[in-house]
């Protein structure tokens, strides 16, 4: 439909309405298009994430479901912000997500719809999940779920599941135009609940980071190091890397790595640092695993220091 | 096509018509909708439940696939019908399950569809899997499939895959109305085989249960005491409950935790006694893992007894 | 469409156009279909395959996404191949397959679209990942993916992703018939890139063959010992079966078991040889674990030897 009124805009002479013309155009990108995505750290072994999809369809048969992960650890918030921005962005613009990482159920956490500028919807306890994709995708509005409104019939008995009764059926219910973004609830202030991280810099000739994940399934070491802090190094491919890991005040690693495009530029075995698919620095191992190797995790705790050798 | 019915129905005048609305109406919530709903053992390692799906999807396009799990612990039936009720009543009435835990695949243990009464299809071997979804949501009819009609083309030399070539096949003809309910097979009289377990009851002050299963992925312990059991201990939200735990005659746990609507209701850390999202006695930690602390399991040896304190 | 070139065939007179007809047939079984089938060593536990399905989504929304596995081990194509030969065969013609088990990813091993004479199709690097599906299906063509034409717009930055950025791109992009599959890129020669595996053979007696893997959720061990080699045993149901299993030169097994169609035909922890889904020779344990009882495991150090009793 969107496509229709950006096709009768056109008939349109646009002279004086041109910020109406435009104004249509940025609608088009916020249209829910159908596509639903659910995070969570329930984990797959028992039935919690089919019992989200049953009310999401029950609310629509025409609604696509897909995942991200329901592998998140437990409790694990950081990790669930992590996994937002490392796969929303691919997302087409009008999907809706759903993420339910609530370790607060039940308490006066604020349940949220966070639509971005880029046409994403979040829904999602606003307990610090949104903290890395607000920042990226940026905030076009936000709005507090009205459970009156917005709830599962007769769940009301359920204190624990949310993610069931309140974030798949509205998300459910967002997605697939059931309900406008209006109808989630009150518009709250342009803000979400972030959890306080260090930015990566550039002092004294050193790029300074954080890790804030590890690529778990090859061993690679994820650092915050954008290119912009990376480029003050003035390094080309093929030149070596000084690299200092910290835990807290410990140092548990300390190398010079190969600057590098891909593993297959050195053999099998070596050590390499790299950009990864997010565009962030990274050190891993031909073949290998850098984590296990040097001991090398990720969390609030650990610290990484790049200069030129 | 179903809503195409009803309207018409509205049309006539029910009159003397009554009893054939309703049975219009019945019939309604038995349609099947498109969606088919997979479960089994088999792990997603290896590409058994693709395999599965590939049938499905030859049959017919317009096919919705998903799933409860696949990771059932081998051949362990009570869990997998105790996934069934966890799942299939969030479910929209007219989806068709496929579950497939099947120690005795091969022999003579029957193939068969439920349907229930509220409209759900159950595809499966008859091997306890229906014991729990048969007695909540009620049994419409039981027919066996016919193998000869309902078996994929050329599969007849595999003995050990019934999953793929008799159960994803039927379901996915099913479901997509390439055969009506009767065209499985034969009638069954009404009943399904089931797994004999221990029903919570109430006597001299105290409400006893056992322990299906755990909340693995946050160590919660779900009994069996449902409401009307848990109701006539006249406990209110607030009050602390005395809880022992048995495995066989050796008693695991004996404490005391307070009876929460939900985790946060109490600090970190700290014992609680709630209702969990299938409206069941449970017991949990907030942000810790009370199975593991108290070494607290489930299966058919654990029983629970709770009093007031 | 196809089906209406074929209607419109019929009232042609074929009788010196046979030829085209036939063509026409043919071209039938290739037309893609819009399923969509991923396969990868990524794992589940990050948004690695969502950032996938992202992409795939944001090509074609009518796009029908599924998954074969994404726990194949890191880096092992082997299991890739075989994976693929386990699942793609009983998906529909004109299914599209992505799989991204891809250790050289940005080294010169060439990015591939596999058409079989069955009519499915495998995008892919081609690093032996079609070794056993080439040989089963059979090669129709081979196309390398022109990846200034078939890659995410501004992912160039990016050398590390070709599965989110090449691969999933490309195959969206062919399964929804964006492009057809001339526009994946030039032909290449009719093969592929083929890991050397020994075949299974019969002589002096004895039926020997390899041990390519484990039916790793049950523990039972699948050889590639077909019904051809192993009729020339002229065995039948309930003889006995004489197996030596080796790594390298270590006999780490010797034994009989009895051979079946199932495993219901023997009480529960008795040895069986049984053919497979896939219509192998394997070997079990009834309600038991093959491989965990007798250390024997799966890849090319491992073999097997069959005989008579």
């Amino acid at each position: 439909m969107a496509a229709l009124v950006l096709f009768t805009m056109k008939k349109v002479k646009c002279s004086g309405m041109m910020l109406i013309c435009l104004l249509f155009i940025f609608t088009k990108t916020e249209a829910q298009n159908n596509i639903l995505v659910f995070q969570s750290d329930f984990g797959l072994k028992d039935g919690a994430v089919s019992a989200m999809k049953g009310v999401a369809m029950g609310v629509s048969a025409d609604l696509k479901l897909f995942d991200i992960t329901h592998e998140i650890p437990a409790y694990n918030i950081w990790e669930a912000a992590y996994r937002l921005v490392q796969t929303a962005p691919y997302w087409p613009s009008g999907t809706v997500f759903v993420s339910v990482c609530d370790p607060g159920v039940g308490t006066d956490r604020k349940s949220v719809v966070l639509l971005t500028k880029t046409g994403h919807y979040f829904v999602t306890p606003d307990n610090g999940t949104l903290t890395l994709i607000a920042e990226q995708l940026g905030i076009q509005e936000v709005r507090e779920i009205d459970e009156v409104k917005n709830r599962r019939q007769n769940s009301n008995e359920s204190y624990t599941f949310h993610g069931r009764d309140v974030y798949a059926f509205t998300g459910a219910r967002l997605a697939s135009k059931t309900i406008t973004y209006d109808q989630v609830g009150a518009k709250l202030p342009h803000q979400v609940v972030s959890i306080a991280y260090q930015k990566p810099s550039f002092e004294k000739g050193m790029a300074k980071g954080t890790i804030p994940i590890l690529d778990i399934q090859y061993g690679n070491v994820w650092t915050d190091i954008d290119k912009k802090v990376f480029n003050q190094l003035h390094l080309k491919i093929g030149d070596t890397i000084k690299v200092q890991v910290f835990n807290g005040k410990d140092k548990v690693y300390e190398g010079a790595v190969k600057y590098v495009n891909t593993f297959g530029e050195v053999p099998e075995g070596v050590d390499v640092g790299y950009f990864n698919s997010l565009l962030n620095f990274s050190l891993g191992i031909n073949m290998g695993d850098f984590s296990e190797k040097y001991k090398v995790y990720s969390g609030n705790t650990w610290s990484i220091i790049l200069s030129k050798k």
